[in-house]
C-alpha cells in the first residue's frame, strides 16, 4: 500500500479536483502493472495498472489507495466494474471512498464477483487523499497553514524585516509545497505589503503556479479572487488543496476558525525578540483551550540550517 | 576521549568550583583504570585512575579530559608530577587549559618526562568543561537559559495562564538541569508572581538543589541573593555553572547582554496566539544582527509530546 501511495503521489496536482489515487498489480510476488490518476482525471489508477497488467492480472492482488468508482460517466466506465472483469483474486483497499456515489458499493461490486476485499482503513493524509475526504465529507479544500519562522515564533525583526528568516533550502521548500497546491492564500495586509509572486520558482514546474487567492475585503489585483472569511473557501469552485502562506492575522483567522488542518512550520535557528509574533489572538485564553487545539507531529527534516516540522490536528494530553 | 568526558559528567556538580575531569588509563587495549574529579574537588580525575591502574600504568596511554594541573596546592601534588611519575608512555588530553597556573605547563612536564603527549582541542562544551572555561576566560559562569515556550514562542496565554505548557517528561528534565547547575536565577517579575521554589524535584537527587539567585533591584526572600544587571554574575562567588528560568524581560536582558553560551528550548505542540512572547526585545532590529547573534543546534530529542532542543551560540550564514 506504502508502494501505491508513492504512486499516487504523480497524480497530484495534475489529477485535481479529481482524488490521486495510486494502483498496483502483483502476481505471485512480482509487480506487473502500476498506475496513476493520469492529468485531467482520466483514466484512473485502476484502469491504468489493469491495462500494464493484461493477462498477468489473472489471479493477481490489486491495491489501490481508494476503493474503486461505482459511478460510470463519460469519461469511462467504473473502476469497479473494470475490477471486477480484470480476473484478479484480491483487492486491497487504503480507503473506503466517503463521496456518496461509491460509499462501499465499489468494494461491494468486487465482492459480488468473487473478489475477496480487504479495506485497509489508512489515514487519508498518508494516502495523499486528504483533499478528497475534505472536499466530500467537509465542503471545502484541505488547508495547510505555512508558517516561517524564528526560534522565538516571530516573523518579522522589530524593525520590520522579514526577508529572509530561513534559509535557501527552506524557501526552496515551500515552492514545492506551492506546486502541490491548487491555490495559495494570502492576507490582504501582505497582498498589499508585499504583492506577492506566489508563483514555482522549481526549474520544470513554472507552469504549475496554483491559483492566487486573497483574504480581504478590499480590492485585489487581476488575476487574484478575494474571499471576506476563511469560511468562504467552501464557495472556491474545484479546489482540493489550499495553501495558507500569511501573514499573521490570516494564520489566526484560518486558526480560530478551525479551518487548518496541516501545518508546515519552517523555523530558522535565530532570535528577533520583540519581533512580530508568528500568529495573533487564535481565541486560546485558557491553557485548556490550546491543550484542545493542539498538534501532533507528523515529520521533522533538517533543511540545511533551518528545520522544518509538519503537524496536523489532534488533541495533545495535559500531564 | 568521549569515554572519558562520560567520566567526567559524573563529576558535576559536586566537584564543583573545581573543573569535573574525566581521565582513563588504557593498556594494551584494556581499561585498568578510572577517574573523576571527587566530591569537593579532590583527589583529581588523574590521581584516582592512575592509582586504580596501579603498575599497569607502565607503558599504557592515559586519556584525560583537561591537561593535568601544574600547579602543587596544600590538598594534594601537581597531576603534571603524577602523570610524570607514573609510567605511562602516552598522554591524550582533550583540551588544554586555560589556567593560567597550567596553561601547557601540565603538557610540558609530561613530555619533559619522555611521554608522548597529543591534545585533541575538543570543544569545551562536549568535555563537560564549559563553566572552567567561563570561569578562568571570561571571569563568569557559563550561563545556560531554558526557554519552555509554546509553538508559536510563547510562555503564556492571552489569559495569563503557564501551567504548565510543557508535559511531565520536559519538566522533569529541567529539574535534571537544576540538579547539574549551581544556581538559578530568576527575574524579580517571576519571583514576585510564582515564588518558586527551584527546587530538584529528583528522586535522591533532592539535597542538590541549587543557589538561588534574582535579577531584581527591588528585595528578596531570605535565601536568595539578588543582583541588579545580568553583568553582576561575575561578582557571584564560586559558581561556575548558571541556569537562567526567566521570565520574558529576564531572558532578553541576558541576552542582550551577550551573557547566554547555551540555550535550552523546551517546546510544546501547542498554539498560545496572542499569548506573551518567550522573550522581549534582544536588541535585533535587522535580520543581519539576528544572524550574527544566531545559534546552533548541538542536540534535538523528543520528550514525551515536547521537543528539547539545545543550541550553542554562533553565527548563521545569510542564504
Amino acid at each position: 500500500m506504502a508502494a501505491a501511495a508513492a504512486l499516487a503521489e504523480r497524480a497530484r496536482p495534475l489529477a485535481s479536483p479529481n482524488p490521486g489515487v495510486g494502483a498496483l498489480v502483483v502476481n505471485k510476488g512480482r509487480v506487473v502493472g502500476r498506475g496513476w490518476t493520469q492529468p485531467g482525471g482520466r483514466p484512473h489508477a485502476e484502469a491504468m495498472a489493469l491495462e500494464a497488467a493484461g493477462a498477468a492480472a489473472k489471479g493477481a492482488t490489486l491495491y489501490v489507495t481508494l476503493e474503486p468508482c461505482a459511478h460510470q460517466s463519460e469519461r469511462g466506465p467504473a473502476c469497479a466494474d473494470l475490477v471486477a472483469g480484470s480476473g484478479v483474486a484480491r483487492l486491497v483497499v487504503g480507503m473506503g471512498d466517503p463521496d456518496s456515489r461509491t460509499a462501499g458499493s465499489g468494494n461491494a461490486r468486487a465482492v459480488g464477483a468473487g473478489i475477496t476485499v480487504e479495506e485497509l482503513d489508512w489515514d487519508a493524509e498518508q494516502l495523499g487523499l486528504s483533499g478528497h475526504v475534505a472536499a466530500t465529507v467537509s465542503r471545502r479544500p484541505h488547508v495547510t497553514l505555512k508558517l516561517a519562522m524564528s526560534l522565538d515564533g516571530c516573523i518579522a525583526t522589530s524593525g520590520g524585516e522579514s526577508q529572509w528568516i530561513t534559509g535557501a533550502a527552506a524557501r526552496a521548500h515551500t515552492h514545492r509545497e506551492r506546486a502541490r497546491a491548487d491555490a495559495i492564500l494570502v492576507g490582504g495586509g501582505t497582498l498589499r505589503a508585499d504583492n506577492p509572486r506566489l508563483d514555482v520558482r522549481l526549474p520544470g514546474l513554472e507552469a504549475r503556479s496554483p491559483r492566487r487567492v486573497a483574504l480581504t475585503s478590499g480590492e485585489v489585483p487581476e488575476g487574484w479572487t478575494a474571499i471576506a472569511a476563511p469560511e468562504s473557501i467552501s464557495q472556491l469552485e474545484g479546489l482540493r488543496y489550499l495553501l495558507v502562506e500569511g501573514g499573521a492575522q490570516t494564520a489566526s483567522a484560518f486558526l480560530k476558525a478551525g479551518l487548518v488542518d496541516r501545518l508546515l512550520v519552517y523555523r530558522a535557528p535565530l532570535l528577533l525578540g520583540g519581533g512580530t509574533p508568528a500568529i495573533g489572538d487564535v481565541g486560546h485564553a485558557t491553557l485548556n483551550a490550546a491543550y484542545a487545539g493542539g498538534l501532533v507531529l507528523q515529520e521533522r527534516r533538517q533543511l540545511g540550517r533551518d528545520t522544518l516540522e509538519v503537524y496536523q490536528r489532534g488533541e495533545v494530553e495535559r500531564d
